[in-house]
Formats: C-alpha cells, sequence, structure tokens
C-alpha cells in the first residue's frame, strides 16, 4: 500500500451543526493539509434531516480526497452534559456508516490521547493544540474555526500514532504514545 | 392520503446488537401486525460494520413494507450507563438515517409515554406492556423477544396519538396523552 501513492488520512470532528474534516496527505516525514473544511447540518432542521447532510457531506469528502483511513475522537460518557453527547452519538453514527460504506477504516482516539501526542500533555489547554497543529502542518495562521483545528489535530494523532503510515516530524515533542 | 391504503406505522427499537422492529397497518378502529422482527449487527463486528448492517436491515424493512411513519423511542441521557446510551445514540442516527433517505417522518416517544399511553401509568412494568400490547393487537402469546414487543409498543403508541392516521379500539384504558 506504500509507494506511488501517499497515504490520506481523514480527520473528523463531528458535530449535528457543524462537522469539521481535514484531510492529510503523508508523505515521508512530511504531513500535508490537503483540504480542510466543514460540513453543516441544515439550521433548524428535523434531527433526520441533518444526520442526511452530515452523512452526505462526509460521503462526499471520501469520494472526492480519497482517505485510507478516517481518525475520530473518542465520544466519552463523562460529558458535562450527557443529552449533548448522546446527540452526538448519532452524527458519529452516520460518519462511521459512510466510512463502513466507502471501505475504509475507523480508528477511535481519545480528546486527551490527541493532545498528549501533539502538545506532550493529556491535558493542553486548546490553544496549546492550535499552535502545535499550526506549527506542525505549517500553516500561516492557527487553525480556525475550532472545527476544523479538531479534525486537524485528529489527522495529525493518527499520523503520529501510525507508524506504519507516517514518519512525521517525529520530535522529541511529538513522541507517540505506547500502545 | 387516507382512503384505499391504509396507513402504516414502522415501530423501531434500536440496538447495536438487536435492533426490533414491527409495522402495524391501522384500518379504521384496528391495529393489525404486518411484520415484526429483528435486525441483527453482527456479532463481533466492528462498529461501523454493525452500523451498517442495522441501517441496510431497517431500509430493507423500509422499502419491503412500506410504512407512512417511524415511531422510536426516545433516548435519555439519564441512563444508568451513559456509554451505552452514547453507543445507542450510534445506531438511533443510521436508523433516522434510513428514515429520511426513504422520505417517512421519524416521531419520537419517550418510555413513559409509551407505558402511559398503553397501560394509563407511566412506570408499569414491562410485563403490563407486554400483556397491553397482546391484547390491542389479538396476538396468541405475549409478544416476545423484548425487542420486538417494544417495537410493537412503540408502533401502537404513534396509533393512539396519531388520530388522524389511527383510531383503534379507543378503550378508557388507552386514552392518548394529551400533547
Amino acid at each position: 500500500m506504500d509507494g506511488t501513492v501517499p497515504p490520506r488520512v481523514l480527520g473528523i470532528d463531528p458535530g449535528l451543526n457543524i462537522t469539521g474534516y481535514a484531510v492529510l496527505e503523508l508523505a515521508g516525514r512530511k504531513a500535508t493539509v490537503v483540504e480542510a473544511g466543514v460540513v453543516r447540518g441544515r439550521d433548524r432542521g428535523s434531527l433526520p434531516g441533518r444526520l442526511d447532510q452530515i452523512y452526505s457531506g462526509v460521503r462526499d469528502v471520501i469520494a472526492t480526497l480519497k482517505p485510507s483511513v478516517m481518525a475520530l475522537e473518542q465520544l466519552y460518557s463523562h460529558y458535562e452534559r450527557p443529552r449533548t453527547s448522546i446527540l452526538m452519538g448519532h452524527a458519529r453514527g452516520v460518519i462511521c456508516l459512510a466510512a463502513q460504506q466507502a471501505g475504509i477504516e475507523v480508528v477511535n482516539y481519545s480528546a486527551t490521547q490527541i493532545k498528549k501526542v501533539l502538545t506532550g500533555s493529556g491535558r493542553a489547554p486548546k490553544i496549546q493544540v492550535q499552535r502545535a497543529v499550526q506549527q506542525e502542518l505549517r500553516l500561516p495562521a492557527l487553525p480556525e474555526p475550532a472545527d476544523v483545528a479538531d479534525a486537524l489535530a485528529a489527522a495529525l494523532c493518527h499520523a503520529y500514532l501510525a507508524p506504519s503510515q507516517a514518519r512525521v516530524n517525529a520530535s522529541v515533542r511529538h513522541r507517540p504514545l505506547s500502545a
């Protein structure tokens, strides 16, 4: 699977209103942004209508940008708002479905794991994660909006933790967690 | 929409392992079971794989049995196991997607509402709900397994609460809740 076509990772930050996505291309020791953006659920739409928008949007991203794997932030049960996390589960469900139907693997990372891999601390503040993403991907400014920044971070985390696919700027700060 | 084709309600009890479904046909004051059964997620399958099975199964049920509406039990946040309810949210997400893509409306009912409509008490034990379903649908035995019983109960609840579509054996016990 290596060789002529560099592997691409799709990072996703799921949300019912806005789902962030980011596709990174991994070539040798470098990760490059292919495309990053958001998929929007219809304003004021019904839950099923929004889910269909998210599903279609993610399916289109996969069909167009052809990633070989999806990196997704794990949902945890100790959210402050359980109702929000259940609803988020709905969005995550149709996103996983889009990946499955396209034949690409879904890999889950916890928020703590993503932070730790990118900054060295599982409790790093958001801004520190954004700076790490900016630096690593040589972006002209901090990644925005937050949904895109989180999607980039998930994809980058996978790049670090999947050494067969990528060895991206493996500086000390970015040393992968042990499995 | 009324007239020659009697309306059909699809009740769904979502689950990652087993999703129960039940299609009722509503004719005049009577609800009749068209078909009831379960859709199974693959044993030991990945989450995306299971979601695809559930999605495909529900889509097939809709395509074959042509219901005009889906009645779904609402997920609540005060579950004993938040992790379970988040995972259930994934299943519910792809089920809502299947309904949306088939152009049928999704109506949510809380477990309390379903129990109250079927038995008169929102705290009725499971067996009492099953007996009400059995009696109302003139079943030879208590509905089984639990997934199918819950799907039948959700569909029947919708039948009572959607008076334009159905006025099913509106005995005093089954008096609809006020909206």
